[in-house]
């Protein structure tokens, strides 16, 4: 920043960093790494049985085929349960007697090539009895349903039940009261990187290469199963692709079966992952049935929410419990709620397990809201605007379970949307099977839920004026390799490619709790901006007395040190660092650490302030059905957003664009589909996601932010967010065009038809 | 350290930390390093001409060998000079108009495998015009003699001449005045480990994998070169073998090759030297000839030293401008010596180049001091021990250069090793043929020349109690890995095992001058122990909350926290970590950095106190002559030393073990033989180093160290120093024998038969 308080980078679209490396193919992903005398590793998968027991692996057919380095199964490991939480660990990293879902992995194989391996788990004989299976997880929540786990009665892998104020009282002195029941489906991520890792175990160290978004949960969770210490694991960050969304969090079996057959060889192995493993195995988006239930006053005030939802947990609880308690923490945001009660379960059923998808809940928790805003609003007799604006968290408010909202311009975003969209000339106005919708969300900047949260950083600047910084954050595509270093760069008065970025090591780099929950910028910023200020504060020190001024007049600014008002007086940044580098034994090293002023919220209480601060969103969508088809074109989106200040305008936006799209796919015809728990459509082709040709001819981003006190240069939540309202602003413009509410997702034709054939 | 004051590591004989993987081939070392797509490359050398401008070069026919993808020449690098310091920038990636030695790099090709790319080497034909050459430093100064660069008059490659006090005036007043010429030879390293280095040019970065001892001294010559800045260059380092001892440095030709044909093919591209290429390429021991005059008072006591002396420089400065003053730094430590007067010369001559040695020119001054001295006390009647207690430093001496002496157990040495070695029943009491000789010397600990000297440390404490360290320190077999992960183990309570130490990255670990000139326990070591502290301080102002004491009364010990006095009332360190990182959101990372109170000294004025403290030896040697052959054996030595408090005596053993043999080796038998600027003896058949069949029956080392109060824990150089009395000790004693003094290096039977037979 200059004397005028003008920025030198932040603010602006500086080009992603790692946009050379991987134009010119440099950037080497998952797949890409490759180790002398490395081994390539396949999984065997239980192919058919949704629920059965083990009764035997034969193995020794496969051993006996030449280039078969070696073989395990779940006996080669110690047999303790990892996962995310105390309560909810479930995983093995192979089925040892007994298998859940279909594509559950059994057995892995080394061999010297893909193909033998491949063959190897061809002649793996696995003897299964079936078991009975569940699939529905309103059933399986029956007494005398098939168990999962005999430790988990009726299958519930975890729950959140919680209630602030009074809901019956509130809605006894409600005018409307309306409950109802929403459907969402399962999607998957989509991402176009498959899994990928390379193990490796040496006497001193296990390491493992991958792609993998939060380094640090993997760190744990493989030392957990492995039964060691986390320091013995290495983790070795590759590039990652993007477009994970939370699908790249934890250990999978092929991580563990990597470092696993690597003992057994003594060579690296290398497993990768096939579109059909990616599309069929975990960590999708949750499954929802939510009991909705609102109570209104006439003036349209909110009174009462009480929610009971059922998340199909599949046959593993991944970070669920984290996920069902978001859906509850997504319903209090945005609005003023004097009285809620939140039931959830997440139950077990024999199929593949889901876990956390870039909105981790929030647009499952808006679907449903908006769409009974929307109900009252009609019933009330009330403008779409003005219900949203009336019950409109504002700066100073504290929701009922402890939310403190600082800045906030959910009323500012109400406005811009309903400007930009040209609501008042649409609403009511369009032609016949056009309409608009209307939604808003909130989305909290990073939760202090998960154990360890604070982030750090360390830089070194260098004796060319360059800085080398260390942080624990991974890019996924987010931007965080380019974002980071504008807010070192800023405040060191350089430019962001004077700023490098490393990747994670676990066993160099801070320890960090990874990339999800939109904490990275906000987190992360703010430990790369203490660390800078940290090495500015010495830099400033010494340069202050070669140039004979007082510290606090310095500027850093265009590589340079000057004198406030003087900047002839002044020294190039690179000679002052050698200055004291070299002159004086100073070699500059800044660190930092930030935790955000937030409460750490039990799941089981659900009260506190789970974010330092919280974003804001309203958004429209206008949609044209096609009365003899069903199918309907999504026109244009109009977002307003409150997401502090932009770091980079072009980052954002670039998230805005695919948190919105990601969530058109959800709401209009994306989706797992299974026949008894045998996924149906586990490839690109039968599973269709958005492409560009069904973008909206008209996607508008306005942001309404301000800079956030407390966020690095005023930064907080910018991107996730803009998926939280999508499928409530489409399906709310759905039913604005036919006059029927469709209450699950996805709005497919046949359902638009039914609905249209039902209305008459 | 626990309550009573007692180690909990410190002091003990931890094994080194890298013995496992070592012993499992895990290490990689230099040539280990192959990435996918890996080329190999190799180097065309001058073969045959000791000085010769470069007519023409014809790479066609390599070029179009099958499997050949790159040839490089001189035009393919921007003609930069770089070297170590200013004035001495004299080096090339390969030759451009004109060769200076034979063995000099010409060209280098990348080719799929080896043998494609030796027979590429053989298929470049260059044309070459002899030159005039000159072999002999004292012709080269010659007025008329062929000169190797243009702006070198008398071809001096750099000098260093300054006094102290007023010789001749001390001269004058002297009873006894001599004056001597010594002569030492080249020895080589003997490194067992080739220079490997593997170089890739990405779009981003330039990385070089390498074994190398000073990363950042090639991570800035190799910016030097490429004409880049030096954070553009990456510098991984690799495991690097034991014994390079001074000789992996810097900049190698191999090394820029390796990057420029990486650009060329966009490939990575890996060289290896043969053990011809180390033993005839550069980074030798400087040879000398010494002319020393001292002057004594009858009572033994020192008035004047005179010293001229000119090393031969062969074809490149190297780091020789620093070897050729320290030559004179060691000539001033150890006496006290009222007046000096130095001038040394480094003169180029058609040779391959020396540079820094183990002991870097301790011993050859020692050699001709301690001779001297011998001379002085045998005219003046006086005992040998005698004379150099008369003039040993003692604590709180400045020398007149500067010196501050602060811990000095000198006398102690010289009065242990008289004990030891049974010097009263020996000396002039052997039988015939056998001799006892006598030598003291002083090593400064680290030296403020080479620019940045300062070093720094970052450590993360980790979940688990364990700690990754990471310093800018690199281990070439001097058990630093070991030595500062003890450090910090004893300032946290835990063991050396529990903590991890990095190899260098220059993207990531700290900036650092390296491992070189006995600095790295004492300056590494402080900076880890300030890490180490500034982490205990954060930890410890958290378990003082949670125990409820006072910080400045708890313990760190045994992997626990405790309060002192009562070590039930404490909480394990993993316990705290977690407590501070998961719920207080303080992750645990500590940074240090230490620069030494020690002055910046010029070559050209050559005052100042070099170092932050001194280490003092004091050594015997007893050897036997067989008059018939002139083979003489090395009986016993017996070693006194003040290294400060030995942090771990078995590694500091295996140091003075290795510094002790490495100058037997020179003393007795060793050196490069040349005919014409051809070095005859390019293999380990035909140069011959000691082996541990040549040892002594009797080694005996004796510390007689105080802790010194700067030093971490105690510590200071210990180790390289036993290096610098061995030369002396063993030529006195044969001396001694044969009551001839043999004055030229290596002592061989022929100078023996010869002396012998002129005595009579």
């Amino acid at each position: 920043m200059n004397e005028y308080g003008e920025f030198g980078v932040i603010g602006k679209s500086v080009p992603k960093k790692d946009g050379k490396v991987k134009a010119t193919g440099e950037a080497k992903f998952g797949a890409d790494i490759t180790l002398p005398r490395m081994l390539y590793g396949k999984l065997l998968r239980n192919g058919q049985h949704p629920h059965a027991r083990i009764s035997g692996i034969d193995t020794s057919r496969a051993e006996k085929l030449k280039g078969v380095r070696a073989v395990v199964t779940g006996k080669d490991f110690p047999g303790i349960l990892y996962g995310n939480f105390a309560h909810t660990r479930d995983y093995l990293p192979l089925a040892i007697d007994r298998v859940r879902y279909i594509g559950e992995e059994v057995a892995a194989v080394a061999a010297d090539d893909e193909d033998t391996a491949q063959e190897a788990i061809s002649l793996i004989r696995v003897e299964y009895e079936p078991l009975a299976a569940v699939f529905d997880p309103e059933e399986a929540m029956k007494d005398g349903a098939p168990l999962l786990y005999d430790n988990k009665p009726h299958n519930i892998s975890s729950s959140s039940n919680f209630g602030f104020g009074e809901t019956e009282g509130g809605f006894r002195e409600s005018d409307w009261v309306r409950e109802e029941t929403f459907k969402t489906q399962n999607i998957k991520h989509g991402m176009i990187e498959p899994h990928a890792s390379v193990g490796l175990w040496e006497a001193e160290k296990i390491t493992l290469w991958a792609c993998k978004q939060s380094p640090y949960i993997v760190w744990r969770q493989m030392a957990m199963a492995l039964g060691i210490p986390p320091s013995k694991v290495r983790i070795v960050q590759t590039y990652v692709g993007a477009g994970n969304s939370g699908g790249k969090q934890e250990a999978l079996p092929m991580d563990l079966c990597a470092v696993m057959l690597s003992k057994k060889t003594g060579r690296p192995v290398r497993f990768v992952h096939t579109m059909e493993d990616v599309l069929t195995i975990g960590h999708m988006r949750h499954s929802y049935k939510i009991n909705l239930k609102l109570g209104l006053k006439k003036d349209g005030s909110l009174q009462a929410v009480q929610i009971r939802a059922i998340a199909d947990g599949g046959a593993h609880s991944s970070i669920g419990q984290l996920s069902i308690f978001l859906l509850g923490m997504f319903s209090l945001a945005a609005y003023r709620i004097p009285n809620f009660k939140y039931d959830v379960f997440r139950i077990y059923t024999n199929k593949q397990w889901p876990g956390a998808l870039r909105g981790h809940c929030g647009p499952q928790a808006r679907f449903a809201f908006e769409a009974l805003m929307d109900m009252a609003a009609d019933d009330l007799g009330l403008d779409h605007f003005d219900i949203r604006k009336k019950n409109a968290l504002h700066p100073g408010d504290v929701t009922p379970n402890g939310f403190k909202i600082t800045t906030c311009n959910l009323t500012e975003a109400l406005d811009k949307v309903k400007e930009v969209s040209g609501w008042d000339s649409k609403k009511g106005k369009l032609p016949k099977n056009r309409g608009i919708g209307l939604a808003v969300s909130a989305f909290p900047t990073g939760s202090n839920i998960m154990g360890h949260t604070a982030c750090s950083a360390m830089l070194k600047v260098q004796e060319d004026g360059t800085v080398a910084l260390q942080t624990g954050a991974t890019d996924v595509g987010q931007g965080c390799d380019t974002v980071l270093p504008m807010i070192a760069a800023e405040v060191l008065g350089i430019q962001a490619e004077d700023v490098s970025f490393a990747m994670i090591d676990t066993d160099v780099t801070p320890v960090d709790p990874g990339t999800w929950g939109s904490r990275v910028t906000f987190y992360g910023g703010n430990a790369v901006k203490i660390a800078a200020m940290d090495a500015r504060n010495q830099i400033a020190e010494v340069a202050a007395d070669l140039l004979e001024a007082k510290e606090s007049d310095l500027v850093f600014h265009n590589r340079r040190i000057y004198i406030k008002g003087n900047p002839d007086r002044g020294m190039d940044l690179e000679k002052a660092i050698r200055h004291c580098q070299n002159k004086l034994g100073r070699p500059i090293m800044g660190r930092g650490t930030y935790n955000a002023p937030a409460d750490t919220v039990e799941f089981s209480v659900g009260k506190g302030n789970v974010a330092p601060t919280y974003s804001f969103y309203a958004q429209t969508a206008e949609v044209e059905v096609d009365p003899e088809t069903g199918k309907f074109d999504i026109l244009s989106v109009v977002t307003a957003h409150d997401g502090g200040r932009e770091l980079n305008p072009m980052l954002v936006e670039g998230q805005l664009v695919g948190s919105f799209v990601m969530h058109q796919g959800q709401a209009t015809f994306e989706g797992i589909e299974r026949l008894d728990g045998q996924v149906l459509n586990p490839n690109f082709l039968d599973y269709k996601m958005v492409s560009s040709a069904d973008l909206p001819d008209n996607l508008s981003f306005n942001s309404v932010g301000v800079p956030d006190p407390e966020g690095p240069f005023g930064a907080k939540e910018a991107g996730e967010g803009a998926s939280a309202p999508a499928l409530a602003s489409i399906a709310n413009a759905v039913s604005d065009a036919i006059g029927v509410r469709i209450k699950s997702l996805p709005i497919t034709p046949d359902k638009i038809l039914e609905a249209l054939k039902e209305k008459g």
